[in-house]
């Protein structure tokens, strides 16, 4: 048996998600039904996590176990003349037998990209939120410090969840300005709870519209209570941009 | 009456092109609809050019007349607010009573992206060709010399055409790298043929895989026939970036 490792990138829009469903497309159940064929026999993949429907990857990591000894570059060029154009299988390698792309992760990295022009672009419309008003750039910063290190982020976590605890540890965030009206936003945690960064974001940005202060946003994290943050950002604009281990 | 200019940017990915058909989705029928029902009138616009089915818009010009005193931002609220999410209506203004979108302008700028990275990208496909082979830019580059200035382009012209003249004047040519793979081409010209750029761009992709000299390329263009010269590129890379007056 060998463990392949493969790094994915997808545009999430026509998707139901990563996570494999019965009845609806998702990332996870395009790559399997492909390798499947390529393999001739039925295999199971486990990605790093599991993005929401809409949500985008730049760098999906991806693992599986396989008997077969298909060499890897025919083993990407068959994936991705089967696959659908929006799902891209970037790079296929060999990995140590144990390695697992979810449970070995120590990190991983989004990004969420908002577009924050005067009038709605049809090209980044799959892409990005659009979000007219003026944004206090400073004020978004300085409430998200309070995000950085090991908290309890139950307040920004989505309903459905099953994860045992929503103690996270955030080690990076930055808010990126770029030309022509672009913000990015990135944030690193250890992992990160449902819809975690798309409520950060959402909240955030009652911050920068100046409806909410850097005060409000940290009470928010400390109430650990889902009732307390803003909206969810929308799943367009947020890309799992990578993964480290 | 007063005669309104638009500028409107269009993903053009799902429509027949521009021009108004009976049956299918196009970028003109979608705006005449939403102004007909805006101004309570049908209300006929003109486009500076037509672009094809695929091919997109950053600035595409449009005039309309109109008795309508709607005011110009109520206008531009209502389009936008009734059209597809992938058209959208930048600017609206009043322009002079005898504007003309199409017999005024001086000159078109098309650009045109290659992706030349090595694997197709999810986020890139519907705006640019994917061209994995390595590229002689500087022979590209060489070879587009020869287009410069006032020249019979019936070599790089559709079938189908209905221009008396396939003369044509040709401004601006430039081939420029971009970050991670990126070759963009823009060309300025007085006026375009039917698929004029698509055919250029097929044609010097030849010489860029070596599969072509410089002058085999010149040769094309003298010969006045569009037997001659290479493939059609696709549309999806294609863009109408500004015209100018």
């Amino acid at each position: 048996m060998r463990t392949i490792k493969l790094i994915v990138a997808y545009d999430g829009t026509d998707y139901k998600g990563w996570q494999i469903q019965n009845n609806d497309p998702t990332i996870q159940g395009e790559i399997e039904e492909r390798l499947g064929i390529i393999l001739n026999q039925p295999t199971r993949i486990t990605g790093s996590g599991r993005t929401d429907a809409g949500v985008h990857a730049l760098n999906q990591v991806v693992h599986f176990r396989t008997g077969s000894q298909l060499d890897l570059r025919s083993l990407q060029k068959g994936l991705n003349s089967l696959l659908p154009s929006d799902i891209v299988v970037k790079e296929v390698t060999k990995a140590d037998a144990d390695f697992h792309a979810r449970f070995n992760a120590k990190s991983r990295i989004y990004k969420y990209l908002l577009w924050n022009g005067k009038t709605l672009s049809p090209f980044y419309r799959r892409f990005s939120w659009h979000v007219h008003h003026q944004l206090d750039r400073d004020g978004m910063r300085d409430a998200a410090q309070c995000l950085m290190g090991w908290h309890d982020f139950a307040s920004f976590q989505g309903t459905g969840s099953v994860c045992r605890t929503s103690e996270r540890e955030v080690m990076r965030f930055t808010l990126t300005g770029r030309p022509g009206g672009w913000l990015v936003i990135t944030i690193e945690a250890s992992a990160f709870l449902r819809h975690m960064v798309r409520n950060i974001v959402g909240t955030l940005l009652e911050v920068g519209k100046g409806f909410m202060s850097v005060n409000e946003f940290q009470t928010i994290l400390d109430a650990k209570d889902r009732g307390k943050a803003g909206i969810t950002a929308p799943p367009q604009g947020l890309f799992l941009k990578e993964v480290r281990y």
